[in-house]
This record gives structure tokens, sequence and C-alpha cells, in this order.
């Protein structure tokens, strides 16, 4: 593959304003022509970016070896480092999702709604791509991948920005996916990797208003904060996922604890884990919930009423309840009834995902309208908070913002609408 | 009325920040009673405001007198007056458009979409009010009350800094307002002008991430472009309305002219009137459309093709393509065809209203596909771009940002949604 052997060479010396609005610019004249192909046509495309990929993966893994070796040199943690790695089966999973992209119904052209005027002017909302997508991630090479498939299937240009460490890595997908979309009739412009690891590159993208629609980062929480600070253009992220689990006088014990137990540790460094458990002063089970969750390797920081169940609880401080552990770590409050536990989530939920298990359904109806949050549970586990567990295919991000799209944010998330008026001649008198 | 006799003494004093953080803060506090209101009972609350604004008429025009009197000392242009001055009739058409924001349907509740998933977990996405909406406008005193209305209709606190002109009128409105609003159990909080006329609040307001969630600023261009350029918190608005109008070959003539006439002349002043028109070198009647413009009293400012057709065109300059006159000054060009009419549009529009003008049905589709404004229309005058034509009972705004809402913005466009799960106690495999 000929874009393999000639990778894009590092621009370090243009101007990363310049640079970035010259790849903005010729983003957004090949999204138009992404644009006005059909469904099928970019399905299509995207389904020949996998079979490139499969093609091309002794090339990538080589690509991602020169990752992994210059990682170890610069003492990357295990973490990173398997975040990093890609071996045949990854590879292979990459190019499966791609797939199941292209197989995800289009929402572009969709009708929302339409309505005849008493003047005869005919309106309808029509979803169209948003434009221009900034994506700005770390380590995770599958992100390249993925963003990219999510960004044409809706029809949007991708400007992708990946982390240094896995330089090599999405410079190989990138062209592999780029010489397969290509192949499908997509401008090689719509989906770029940002030719630089110079990081004024970012400062760049995050200010190109008028040239980029949309920046989505993905990684850590440093990331997504310099992100959300620096950017004058819209931005869909979440920063933290503080989600609460509460435990209701009326909750069933067992199904208590299996909730308790899942949606902490089934995975404890995914955004969606519960980080703070609020048990009803009227639960009759707290002492068990707090013993199963220790005994489970859970580290229980507790208010003082916690504290008096189980002596292995440790003192909770006052930051514990707005920390996010992403570890086997959880923060447990007894609280007095409802409302003092809905004034708690009120307070300190960063509107992520927050639960509630009971077997009173009224009370849970009425958590639903209480609890502002992105995502409200009853009676399930926080770690569903996923847009594949959702039925949506696949995810770009979970958006804990409040406008455009909150939650798990997929192919609808990245269209717009605008409005069509068909007319006969119609003068506003 | 009590309110009326005391009115908010200004805080200068006060640091803006702080001081927005506290109006912010109380705001968000009543917002949450008014999201748990009923519809009913918010629509109540509405119909009584508008009851006592009737009431207060009295009391409101001596404030706005005041206004009127401070504004000719100050010179204020004619326009400038106009905009200010309140009437028996103008007061009476500020409380039926608050009642008629009454009858409006509610978006909150809605249930957007709904699927159950194979481990019979049901989800719904339901619209949720925003919150917390920030409104920062000039002279028109109505604002006050359009803008009040619209939040508390769709269950959002309003947060209100009008301009300094407007001040007594603004003050007055609002006490009336609120009143009313209390009578129906809307907390006072809920619906607030900012105490201060130091330009340091509008700062702290632009800035007030997590406390603001919107931003919608109403007056001229350049308090949208410091709203734009300063804002920390999301901004719905529209800077321009560079609207073009394209008469295709395949025009009616007749139709034509009209459209092109009220596009540019019913009122040359708002948003949505044209401001460029295109014409197609192969519409044989163009030397007469040009004529009747300029006999209808426009100043036509045209390319060299224009120019050739009648000797009273002004020539164009390369700035007037990208101007918003406002005014009954027009830019017309002669364009080759549709491409080259959509390559105009693509550059210079303002992505808020453009039209076209053709009998060719499958022409005015290619149309609708290809250009990406907020609204695009087909045989009609710009001049309907407007949430009342559209239907939607009121607007909050235009919009020609990309997300979120385009185009005419009204109640639903001051709703999010959130995610309801029900489970029946799954935990993630």
């Amino acid at each position: 593959m000929n874009t393999l052997s000639t990778p894009i060479a590092p621009i370090e010396t243009q101007d990363p304003s310049m640079l970035i609005a010259e790849l903005a610019r010729s983003a957004r004249k090949a999204q138009r022509v992404l644009a006005a192909m059909s469904s099928e046509d970019r399905a299509g495309a995207l389904k020949l970016a996998a079979r490139q990929m499969r093609a091309d993966a002794a090339e990538i893994l080589a690509a991602n070896a020169k990752d992994i070796e210059a990682g170890e040199a610069d003492g990357l943690t295990k973490a990173m480092l398997d975040r990093l790695t890609l071996d045949d089966e990854r590879l292979e999973g990459i190019a499966s999702a791609v797939e199941a992209v292209a197989r995800l119904p289009d929402p572009v052209g969709e009708v929302i709604d339409e309505a005849q005027r008493p003047n005869g002017l005919k309106l309808s909302r029509v979803r169209v791509p948003i434009g221009t997508i900034g994506i700005i991630y770390e380590s995770r090479p599958n992100v390249t991948a993925d963003a990219a498939a999510l960004c044409v299937r809706a029809g949007n240009a991708a400007l992708l920005r990946g982390g240094s460490e896995a330089v090599h890595s999405n410079r190989a997908i990138l062209a592999s996916l780029a010489a397969g979309l290509r192949e499908g009739g997509v401008p090689v412009e719509a989906v770029q990797l940002v030719p630089t690891q110079d990081r004024a590159a970012v400062g760049a993208m995050l200010t190109a208003s008028g040239l980029i629609d949309m920046i989505v980062p993905r990684g850590g929480k440093s990331l997504v904060a310099r992100v959300q600070s620096d950017a004058r253009v819209p931005v869909l992220a979440h920063l933290d996922g503080i989600n609460h689990t509460y435990i209701h006088s009326a909750a069933d014990p067992e199904m208590a604890r299996d909730i308790a137990l899942n949606a902490k540790m089934r995975r404890t460094g995914i955004c969606g884990a519960m980080e703070t458990l609020l048990i009803d002063s009227g639960f009759s089970e707290a002492a068990s919930l707090v013993a199963s969750l220790i005994e489970a390797g859970v580290e229980v920081r507790g208010n003082d009423r916690i504290q008096a169940l189980d002596e292995r609880v440790i003192a909770a401080s006052a930051n514990d309840w707005d920390t996010e552990y992403l570890d086997a770590i959880l923060s447990v409050a007894m609280v007095d009834g409802f409302d003092d536990a809905t004034a708690h989530i009120a307070r300190h939920s960063s509107a992520h995902t927050d639960v509630i298990v009971t077997s009173d359904e009224a009370v849970a109806e009425q958590f639903f309208a209480r609890v502002d949050s992105a995502i409200v549970m009853h009676n399930a586990s926080s770690q569903f908070a996923d847009g594949g567990e959702f039925g949506l295919g696949a995810e770009i991000g979970i958006a804990t913002g409040r406008l455009h799209a909150r939650g798990p944010v997929a192919l609808e998330g990245l269209t717009t609408y605008k409005w069509l008026v068909r007319g006969s001649g119609q003068a506003r008198p």
C-alpha cells in the first residue's frame, strides 16, 4: 500500500493556526462531497476501509511495535502500554467495529417533523451532518478508526489529533483507512490526521471557530479539562463520572448488593463506574451491604454512621464526595430518606449517571423526575452507561453538558438539522 | 402593587462575578421548583402574569416615560426611541404575547424515543428544561416579558440583563410579571433582572459556566459579536442575516419579482431580509427585475453584468457580497447556472436563510440538498424566516450556529433531554 510507505512528514515548522486552518478548509470541502454521497455509498466506503485495514494488518502492527518500543524507552506505565498495544485480535476488533458502524442506520436525511402553514408553506426539519468534527485523544489507537467511522457514517469530516505516544500506529491506521475510503469514493481530505505533535496545534483546533464545528476530547481528565477550558468551539464531553447509587429503604437487599458490586467492581476504570453509594437509614441490610463490598476488595470510605457499621470502614474526608476514584475505592454515606439522598446527588453528582435501587415504583418515578443527570437509572448497574449497551451501536463519547446531546452520543449527536420551506410564490404580508 | 413602589436598588458596589453567581444560584434553586410544577400550573402562572401587567399598565407606562425622557436628553436616535416607547397598544401586545406563550404546547416531559434492550432494560429519552437561561438585550422592553415567558413555559429560570436605556421600563415590567408569577406559585427567583447596569455584570454572565446554562443575546450586531467572542457558556444566536435569493433560469418572472421585492422591501431592518440577489444568466427577465427593484426604491449594487443591464445600478465593491445592509440596499450578481449560484452562497451566506425561485422542482430539491443554511426556501420570501410564521408561537431567537438548535428557536430549543433507564436488577456482564 503506497500510503503506508510514504508517511506524512511532521510539519513542525509551520504555524499551527495556519496549518489547522488549511486542514480544516480542505476537510470542509471534502465534507460537502461526503454529504452529497448516498448513505449506501458512505457505508460501502467504510466496509472497504475495514477490508483495507485487515489487508494492512502487518504494516499496522509493525508501526505499533515502534510506538511500544518508544513507549517502553520513555517509561510509560504498564496501563498506558496496554492501551497502546495492538495485536491481531485487537486489530480485527477495530476492523469489525468499523463494519458495525457501516451497518448502523443513517440519521442523515431523516425528517424530524413536518407542518403545513395556513398560507400553504410546507415546512420540514431534516437531519444533516454537523460538518467538521475535531477529535483530540490519547494513547488508544482504536479511536482513530472508531471516531473516523462514526463521523463518516453521518457525513462529517474528521480532523484527528492523537497522542504522540501512538503516532506511528495512528498514521498507519489512518493511511489504511483512508485508502479504503478513497476506493469507496470518499475524498481523502474527509478524514485527516493532524501531521504534527506540536501542542500548539491542539490550541489552534480549540479556537478554530467557523472552521471546526465541534470538538470531542477522548482521554483522561486533564485532557478534557484543558479542552473545556480553552475551547472556543463547542465541545462534547464529560469531565467526571461521579456516579451515585442510592439504596432506598424499599430496596431488595440481594438486588442492592448485586447492583452495588457490579457498579463498583465490574470495571473500576470506566466513567460509568459508581463512585458514591448512598444507603438509606431505613434500609435494614446496610451493614451486610458494606461488608460485602469490603470483602469484594473495595476500600470503603464512609461518613460517621457508615463507620459505625463496620470497623474496616475508613473515615471519608470532605473531598471524597467529589472524587472520581476510577479504582476499587468507594465513598459511602448513610442518608435520611429520599430528600436527603437527592440533595446529596444534586450537590455532588457530575450529572453523568445516577441510580436508585428500590422496589417502590412510585419512588423510582420521583427519582426520575428529581435527578437531572444525563442518565438516571432504576434497579440497574451504572456500568450500563454506554452507547453500545444503549443500542446505539457505538459512541463518539458521553456528554454531561446540557445542550445538543446528553449521555452516550452516537450518530444522531453527530448531526444537526436544517429547515426546508416549500412555497408556491408566497410573499409575507 | 408593592413591588413597583420598591424598585430594586442598583448594587453597583458589589463584585459583578459574586453578584451573578448569587443570582444564578438562587435562580437554579427556583428552577427546580419550576421544573417540578405541572405544565398547567406554569401556564396558569403566565396567565396571571399577563393579567397583572394589564392591571399595572399605568405604572409601567409611567416608568417607560422616564426612560423616554432620559433617552431624549441623551440624544438617542429616533429609531432607538421608537423601539423603547410603550403605549397602551404595545403593552396589550406584550400581555397578549405572554398569554399566547402560556397556550403553547409544553415540550417538557415529552418522550423523544423509547427502546427495550434484549436484557430487559427499558430506555427512554425525555425532554427536560435546560436550566438557567441568561438573556442579554437592548432597548426593546418587550423582550423582558417575551423571553421570561418562553423560559418559564419550558421550566427554565431566566436571568435578564436589559439595556440601561430601558432600565425603568424593564424593572416595572419585571416587577409586575414577577408578582403575577408568584401568585401562580412560581418562586420569585425564577425570573430575575440583573440589578446593575455595570457592564462587568455582562462579562460575568458570559463566563458563568456551571451557573448559567445558555446565553441568548438579543440586539444589534455589536452586542451579539461581543457575546459570541467572550462567552464561555453556550450561546444561541445569529450574528448576520446575509440572505440570498437565487432567481433560477426556470423562475416564473412575476413570482421572481414579487418575492424579490417582498424579501428586500417588506421590512428592510429584520434579520430575514434579503441582502443579495443572484440572477441566473439564463433568466430572461433580469433587466426588468432589476428595474422593478430600483423603481421600488432599492439602491442596487451590481456586478459588471448587472451594471450593463441598467445605468442606475451602482458598482458593487468586494465588501458588498459580505454586507448585511438592513436597509433599502441590495447587492445583485449575475451568475452562470446552479453551481455558480450555490458556490456564491457557500462563500458569502451567513447560513441564516437562502432562497431559490424556480419552477423546476428537481432543481429546487438540489438546492435543498446543496445549501446548508439554517433555513432553505423554495419559491417564498426570506422574510418568512420567523418563529411565528413557522408556527412556533414565538421565538427566543434565530440561531445560525450548527449545534443544539438552528433557525427560529422556541420552546423545544429551550429544552434538553435525559435518559431514563428502567431495570429489574440488571448487572452488566
